[in-house]
C-alpha cells in the first residue's frame, strides 16, 4: 500500500509492488461508519448539504472519513492518468471458442450463436419441466414457437396478465417503470404470424426481452428512474442494443424500474415504488438495475437488459438468483443511453442463466483453467456467501481440476474511492445540463445526497483517479499473466429488508451499500468484462452469487465457465416465491 | 456560437455550425479587463487569492469575470470528453516528402535527414557569410568542421566566452540557468577527436545545442525554473530527446532560462533573472522557453529545446525572431520532462530557422498550398503584425501561386478557456505532490497566483473543456479536409518591456498574456503540429511570426512552408542588437 503520510498515501512503484500470496500489502476494509439514515433524518442531511455555509464543510468531512484525502486526493504517484479504460481488440486464442463473423446480419449472428449452444448444455438443463428448478432459456422459447406447443401472443398474453397482476396488492412487486399491453400484443402478433408461416426472423423472435428505463426503447419515454428526465431529453430512438433485438424479431416488453439516476444501490425508488425481491418480496433486488434483475428471476424474460457503471447489473442479478454479464468497456455501441453514469461502462447486459454470447465449440470444460484468488478480499463478506463461494471453488477443483491460486490484488478500497470520484464527476457532468434547470423537489432525497457528493470533486481527484486507474490496470495486466479469471463473491451481503422508513426518502445506508459494491468495482474501473453466477442460498433463502472477472474480450471464457458453474448446480436452484411459467 | 443563457451557453450541434467565410458564428474577443499589477500589489493579490475566506470568492470573481462559468462550466454540449488529443499515425501522402526509416539508428536518422536537404535551399541562404543577415544552420557547423576552417572545441571556447560575456553587466542576458564549462569542454574535445579521425557521429557532432530547464539533461539539475523543484525531484537521466541528441554528437551546453514552473508567457524570472531580448535587451523574450528562444536568437546554439504547453516554445521563437516548431502530439517521447504542464503538450522543439527535421525531396515549393485564415481572429492583433502576416501572404500568392481561404473557426475563446482548465488542472496535480512540501516563500509572487488559480478547476469544469476538445478536433478536421494549413499571426504583441517593478514579484499582465497565447493554444489543446516563422518588424525593430498550423503528423508540409517563406525573406532579416558569430 504504501507510508501514510499526514496528508496522503506514498504509493510504491508498480513493479515493486508483490502480487503473490504473501505480499505484505494489506488488505484496507471501507472506511464506512456512518449509521443508516432514513426517512425525516435524510431531509435534514439534504438540507446541510445543499446549503452554502454547511455544504462544503459536511462533504470535506465526508470525503475526509471515507479516507479519500488519504487514499486519493492527497496521494503520491508516479503514473499518468489513464481516463478511458480502452484495451485493444485482440485475439485470445481461448480454448473451445469459435469466433462470430461480425460483418454478417444481426439475426445471422444470432443464428450462429445458436449453432454453436452445445447439445449437451441444453440436455444438462431439465427446467421447469422435470422436478428441479431452472428458468427458460431463449432457446425453450424458440422451441417451443417453432414445434407450435405455444405462440408468441400466447406468451404476450400470459406476460401482461402476470405484470398487471404483481403490480397490485399484495404483491407490488413494481417490476416495470413504463409498460403498454398493445404494444406488445402488436409485436407478439406479428411474431406469431412469422411462426405461422415457417419464417421467424431468428431464435430471438417472440422471446420477451426487458430493457432498463437507462436505455432508450420505442415508444417509452427514458425517465431513468426520474419523474423529470424523460422532460429534458426525449427518447427518439432505439438505443442501439434495443434496435438489435426488434431486428431479431424479439418482443420489448418494457421499461425496468432501476434506483433514481442509478445513484443508489438498493433499487429503492420513492417515484415508481421499489421493486421486490422474487426470493422474499420483503428484501431488495438490489440495484440499480433493479427491475431487470427481478423480472428475469420472476421468469417474466429469459433474459433482460441492464447497465452496469459500478456494478449495476450484477449485484442485483447476484441477490435475485441469476446470472449478470458486464462485457468489457466498448464491445456494446452505447449510444442511446440516457448518459447517467459517466463513461465508465454504460454498456453491460442483464442476462438469463443461458444467454449465448460468445461461442462455445463444446460442453466439454475447458482444461486447465487457472482461477485466482485474494484471500483477504474474498473473505470480507457474510458467514454464509463466504461458505457458498468457497464451496463453489471446491466443486470447480473437484469435478473439473481446475485450479485456484492465491493472489494479492493491492489498494482495493483506493479503487474503489477513486471509481467513485470518477463516476460521480462524471455523471453530474453528464447531468449538469439538466440539473439546473430542475426543481430539485422533483428528486428523491437519496439522490439529491448522492448528487451533491458527485458534484464535489475537484479537477485534481478526478485526474488522481485516473492515476490510480492506470495502477491498477497493470496490476491486473499482470495478474492475467498468471490467471484466467478472477473469482470473488458477487456481494458482501444477501438481500437486506425494505424497511417502511425509507420509502419516501430512500436511505442512506453505507454500511449496506459498500458491500454491496465491493467486489464489483473492478469490472467498471477497469473495463473488464465479469459475470455472477448462482450459487446458493443464504439459511433465508437468499441467493448467493459468484463473480468470475475475465480478461478484456474473455467473454466466452467467463460464459463457458458460467455453463460449467451450472452443470453443477443443477437440481439444486430454488424456485423464487414469486414465479411465473410462461411457456406451460 | 450559440445562445447565452443565464447560466451558460448551449452550443450548437457540430454539423450545424458553418465553417464557412460567411458563418454567423461570431469570433469573441477574450474578455481581460484586469489591469497590469506588479511589486506590492500582486503581494496583496496572493494573500487574498491564498487566504481561505477569500480565496475561493476572489478565484469564482476571476473565473466569472473571464467568461469560464459562460462559456465551460455551464454550458451545454452534446460531445463525449476527449481527454488525450491522440491523432492515428497515418500516411498523408505529403507531396515532396520522405518518410525516414524509423528503425535506423539515432545517427543514421540524421543522415537520412541530410541528404533530403534541397541544395537550392542551402544555396538561397547567404547567412553571415556575405553581407545580409542569416544565422548559422547545423549544416553550416557540419561543414565548417569536416573542413577543419574551425573545431567544437574551438566553437565550445568561444560559446562560454559569449555566455559568460552575456551574463554579466551591462547585457545580463541571463540566457541560462545552469551551464558548466568544463562539461561543455570536454564533449567538445571528444567531437574535435572524433572529427580529426574523420569519424564525425552525424551532422549533429560538435553541434551546440541548448536545452530548457524543464528537460532533464545530465549533469545538470532541472529547477523548472524555480530554486525548489530540483530539491524534490532529482535529474537521474537525461530525457529521451536529450538521449538521442547525445548520441549523434551534439555539444549539450547548458540549462536555458524559463518562466518559473512554465506558468507565465513572458519569461519573467525572479529568480535567476529575465532572459532578455537579443532584438533589444530592454524587452522581453516571451515564455516559458525564454532562454531557448533567446540563444537561438543571438546566434549562441543553431537549434535549442523547448516545452510548448500553450506556445511556451512558438511565442518566445515570434518575439525573437527565429523558427519554432511543435510537432504533433506524441510524436517526441515525454520522458524526463519535469511534467509541470500537464499532459497537454510537453514534447515540443524549440529550432533554428533551418531544422531539419521530417525530409523535403526538393526545394521545389510544394504546388498549390491551401491556406485556411479565419479573418476576425487573424487581425485581432497589433497594426503592425497585421500587417506584416497580410504581407506574408500577398507574397505567398504572388511567388508561389498559394491559395488564402477564408474560414470560420468557431468557439476560439472557448477553447482557450478549456485549454486553461486543463493544463492548469493537469499541472497543479502534476506538482501537487511537490507543493504540499513546499514552503510556499520559496515560490515566485506570480507563480503562486498561477497556482492558486490552477488549483481551483473543479471536475467538473475539466470534463466540460474535454467535451470542448471534441467539438474543436472536429471543428478542425473539418476545415483540414478543405485546406492544407491554418495561418495566422503567431503573437497578438511583439516583445513589450521588463519593467522594473516586476523583477522581484514578476507581473501580472492578462492582456499582454492573452494576446500573446491567442493563437497558440489550438496546437496544444489539438495535438496539431504548428511552426512559426519570422516576417518582419516592428517599427521598433522587434520581430513578427507568422504561424502555420498543419494537419497532424503534417511537420514535413510545415517546414516545407517555412523554407519557402523564409527563401522569400533572404536578405531581410536583420541582425539583433546580441549577436556572436561562433564560426568565424
Amino acid at each position: 500500500m504504501g507510508i501514510f503520510s499526514a496528508k496522503g498515501v506514498v504509493y510504491k512503484a508498480v513493479k515493486d509492488v508483490d502480487l503473490g500470496p504473501n505480499s505484505d500489502e494489506y488488505y484496507l476494509r471501507a472506511n464506512v461508519k456512518a449509521p443508516r439514515m432514513a426517512g425525516f433524518l435524510v431531509k435534514i442531511f439534504v438540507w446541510f448539504l445543499e446549503s452554502r455555509i454547511f455544504g462544503s464543510l459536511l462533504l470535506y468531512l465526508l470525503k475526509r472519513n471515507n479516507l479519500i484525502h488519504k487514499l486519493v486526493t492527497n496521494a503520491e504517484m508516479e503514473e499518468a492518468p489513464v481516463f478511458v479504460p480502452l484495451h485493444p481488440l485482440e485475439d485470445l486464442n481461448e480454448r473451445e471458442v469459435v469466433a462470430i463473423e461480425s460483418d454478417s446480419s444481426v439475426p445471422g449472428r444470432v443464428q450462429q450463436a445458436v449453432e454453436c449452444i452445445p447439445l449437451s448444455v441444453e440436455n444438462s438443463w431439465n427446467g421447469p419441466k422435470t422436478g428441479s428448478f431452472g428458468r427458460w432459456t431463449i432457446m425453450d422459447y424458440a422451441r417451443a414457437y417453432s414445434s407450435r406447443e405455444i405462440t408468441p401472443l400466447m406468451v404476450a398474453e400470459k406476460f401482461i396478465a402476470a405484470v398487471t397482476k404483481s403490480s397490485k396488492t399484495p404483491l407490488q412487486m413494481s417490476f416495470f417503470i413504463n409498460f403498454e399491453p398493445e404494444d406488445i400484443l402488436r409485436q407478439a402478433e406479428e411474431s406469431t404470424i412469422r411462426y405461422k408461416r415457417g419464417e421467424p426472423i431468428s431464435a430471438l423472435d417472440g422471446v420477451p426481452i426487458a430493457v432498463k428505463d437507462e436505455i432508450d426503447c420505442l415508444p417509452y419515454p427514458t425517465t431513468g428512474g426520474t419523474k423529470w428526465l424523460h422532460r429534458f431529453r426525449q427518447c427518439k430512438a432505439d438505443a442501439c442494443c434495443v434496435a438489435r433485438l426488434r431486428l431479431c424479431g424479439a418482443i420489448l416488453v418494457g421499461k425496468t424500474n432501476m434506483h433514481e439516476l442509478g445513484a443508489g444501490t438498493s433499487g429503492i425508488n420513492p417515484h415508481y415504488g421499489t421493486a421486490r425481491n422474487p426470493y422474499d418480496t420483503r428484501k431488495i433486488t438490489g440495484g440499480s438495475s433493479s427491475g431487470s434483475a427481478a423480472v428475469v428471476a420472476a421468469g417474466l424474460c429469459p433474459v433482460a437488459l441492464g447497465v452496469d457503471g459500478g456494478g449495476s447489473v450484477r449485484m442485483p442479478a447476484a441477490l435475485c438468483g441469476v446470472v449478470g454479464l458486464k462485457p468489457t468497456f466498448s464491445r456494446i455501441p452505447n449510444d442511446g443511453y440516457a448518459a447517467i453514469s459517466g463513461n465508465t461502462d454504460p454498456n453491460p447486459a442483464n442476462s438469463s442463466p443461458k444467454i449465448h454470447y460468445p461461442l462455445l465449440k463444446s460442453a466439454e470444460s475447458m482444461p486447465g483453467i487457472r482461477l485466482a484468488k485474494y484471500g483477504e478480499w474474498f473473505n470480507d463478506c457474510s458467514e454464509e456467501i463466504k461458505a457458498s463461494c468457497f464451496k463453489a471453488l471446491d466443486r470447480l477443483r473437484e469435478n473439473y481440476g481446475w485450479k485456484v491460486m492465491e493472489v494479492t490484488i493491492p489498494e482495493i478500497e483506493t479503487m474503489r474511492l477513486a471509481h467513485y470520484a470518477t463516476i460521480g464527476t462524471e455523471s453530474s457532468t453528464s447531468l449538469s445540463t439538466h440539473l439546473k434547470n430542475l426543481d430539485y423537489a422533483e428528486l428523491g432525497w437519496d439522490a439529491r445526497v448522492a448528487l451533491a457528493v458527485y458534484g464535489a470533486f475537484s479537477g485534481k481527484e478526478y485526474i488522481k483517479a485516473q492515476k490510480i486507474r492506470n495502477r491498477q490496470m497493470q496490476f491486473h495486466n499482470n495478474i492475467f499473466a498468471e490467471a484466467d479469471v478472477i473469482v470473488s463473491p458477487m456481494t458482501g451481503v444477501t438481500a437486506y429488508p425494505i424497511l417502511d422508513d425509507a420509502r419516501e426518502t430512500g436511505e442512506l445506508d453505507y454500511i449496506n451499500g459498500a458491500a454491496l459494491v465491493r467486489y464489483s468495482i473492478v469490472g467498471n474501473f477497469l473495463g473488464l468484462p465479469a459475470i455472477t453466477v448462482p450459487v446458493g442460498y443464504d439459511k433465508a433463502g437468499l441467493p448467493i452469487g459468484l463473480q468470475l472477472i475475465g480478461r478484456p474480450w474473455s467473454e466466452a471464457t467467463l460464459i463457458h465457465i458460467a455453463y460449467a458453474i451450472q452443470a453443477l448446480y443443477v437440481g439444486e436452484y430454488k424456485r423464487p416465491e414469486v414465479y411465473y411459467d410462461l411457456l406451460h
